[in-house]
């Protein structure tokens, strides 16, 4: 399994559009908006289900699940466990999304433990991954620490669990299960501007789920989803004054941008994985 | 009582900004936000208010109450009902906006349990009529799959419980009770680009609480409301380059539009209900 | 202990962006993402906390802390309480912002009993200010009914639990404790175009938060939050076609205002309290 390339991304972004894949969206009460707008302005669509009533039952028929743990509580928490069971169950693509694990214990214990029910993709900041591996820990919740190449050996970790892991940052790194042990992808550009305005890693977790739904590999699927990010936002930090208008140009930009804009501007290459411990 | 026109839909608007009516919103937590600043763009108020302690006493002295099933969980649901209750009790118009209903069992019986309690309006796209009347059955949440022509039986089969019924589409259709028997009001115009901006849809059912509160009938007020939407929309979508910069043209729209805007483009028309079984 | 100044202010500013101070937010769903934003525009972050396991634990950690009482229910209303605890055990500054107290009785009965707990800082409209001092009573929820300067009285009354306290209008009116009682301080300009986006005022108490957290005085904290508001709207109201726009002028505008921009145009003033009852 060759890493994915600019080609494999823009063939993505087709097949996402033609597909509009449905999302179940279990994510927290600051992102849920964005989360959605970014969601339809892609070209995927979303269905915010977290209550224990039908988180199950919709995570078999949605084409892909998001758990965002920014803002868990007990009812939510069940709705976690309901809906990746119900996915893991029908094959459902999941993507777990631990935010702020490391600095708060209770939510730290509730991302061990759905680590454990092996979501498709884990996408979080670098302080995120390496908390949520058990290698280290962070004291400022949601907010980035550590560079995210720092984060590689844990990403590489977190594959006995999930197939594909990613620590965004000012580079992304990412990385899956090859044929003959792990791969590493790295996508560059995206804006500075995506660390002013809140739920654009949400999103950007969320945007792994939509893609996992159609791309053939998982690997490709959420490389996809990290590209078509970073493209978008460099589009519109162009024309953007602050995180405001950044946020709105943001949208329109994921919504223009096209597959022959992510073959020409992705920066999506391969990288060695000599620095983790595989 | 004849159809109304865009002469009573362009009074109204005038009305609306008179009295700025005070909307209780028991909504879900993606809308929240932006149900709350369309309301304000519009020329009305709104106080989120969804816990069971204060439901119902608040729907007595809101000037009308909105009751979203988009993500509704235990504690919601009981709120539900005690505001429907309140507004009940008190006179005070209420709208019921059954998001989803139809693919997710545990809000279907909500959905169904509260329109026994006679909602003044019910809004929702196609699907969700069609599904709330107990006439068809959709699997993709809150995305329509229907056209909303296709949900006029089921709007008016609703009739028996609400007074006023809206199906949203690329064209609306709004149900009433006439002097012999149910009338039918078509609004066209409106922006597809309100497709790709969540809680479009639900901030119009909040808007109909608005104008229930304030309009001569029930009838004239959720046409006010459609087409209030449809119009502040198509100008938004003149000066918008995706969703992003759509949804903010749109609430400019919202608070810019005038009466004689609503009189010279609202395209507001009866339609021959011959289609529906009544 | 003077009355602070633009001076003072445009201070502060520089002492905001240099410390990045974290709030934790217990804040309503109408607002959560707006107050993320606007405090990562003006220079601080967020974390969005408000589970009852988490908590305490982080209002030990954060900088300042946010307690809302927009959209509570049972579960947040235990967390308001653990996050007050936890602050005050710490150390911590915490903000009360009493959303809808005085025509809400649940949340006027939570708010006297957070008030017990002693906020390092109460902000809220004038009405609000007014139940929440028991000396009124308000029937419309989060508006205002009554102008700021009328709140005055109740302000003072409250410096029995809280250091500052602030009521917010078209003038903001700020006291605090002096060397020899209580001090005024009033606060100008500021965009009517805020009373037409939702949450700018919870999100005013949030960034007073996050000033608390790095200012020389919590007279000044309050202060330099209410002004670095005022300017930034002034400045975005310039650009701003409606509601829409404003509110992404006002991100900008919270990110690009300079402590210069501060020093030359905050209206910043004592004003007498003769007024007062103290």
């Amino acid at each position: 399994m060759p890493e994915p390339t600019a080609d494999d991304v823009a063939d993505a972004l087709d097949a996402l559009r033609a597909a509009t894949p449905l999302v179940q969206s279990l994510t927290n009460v600051v992102s849920a908006n964005f989360v959605t707008n970014v969601l339809l302005a892609a070209g995927a669509s979303n269905a915010h289900i977290d209550n224990v009533h039908e988180a199950a039952g919709f995570a078999a028929v949605a084409s892909g699940v998001l758990i965002n743990l920014g803002t868990p509580d007990d009812a939510t928490a069940a709705a976690f466990d309901l809906a990746a069971d119900g996915a893991s169950a029908a094959g459902t693509p999941w993507v777990l999304d631990p935010v702020g694990v490391g600095g708060l214990p209770w939510r730290t214990d509730l991302a061990a433990h759905l680590l454990t029910k092996h979501p498709t993709a884990v996408r979080g900041n670098a302080s995120e991954i390496i908390a949520l591996a058990g290698q280290g820990n962070s004291g400022r919740g949601v907010d980035s620490s550590s560079g995210s190449d720092a984060a590689v050996p844990a990403a590489i970790a977190l594959l006995e669990f999930a197939q594909v892991v990613s620590a965004s940052g000012s580079v992304d790194y990412i990385v899956g299960r090859g044929d003959s042990g792990p791969v590493g992808v790295r996508v560059g550009g995206g804006s500075p501007l995506l660390t002013k305005v809140t739920a654009t890693g949400c999103s950007l977790a969320a945007l792994v789920a939509a893609y996992l739904a159609i791309a053939p590999t998982p690997l490709i699927g959420i490389t996809s989803a990290h590209a078509h990010v970073a493209v978008a936002s460099d589009i519109a930090a162009e024309n953007a004054s602050g995180p405001g208008s950044f946020a709105v140009a943001y949208l329109d930009a994921l919504a223009a941008v096209t597959p022959d804009d992510l073959r020409r501007r992705a920066l999506v290459e391969p990288f060695s994985l000599s620095t983790g411990r595989a």
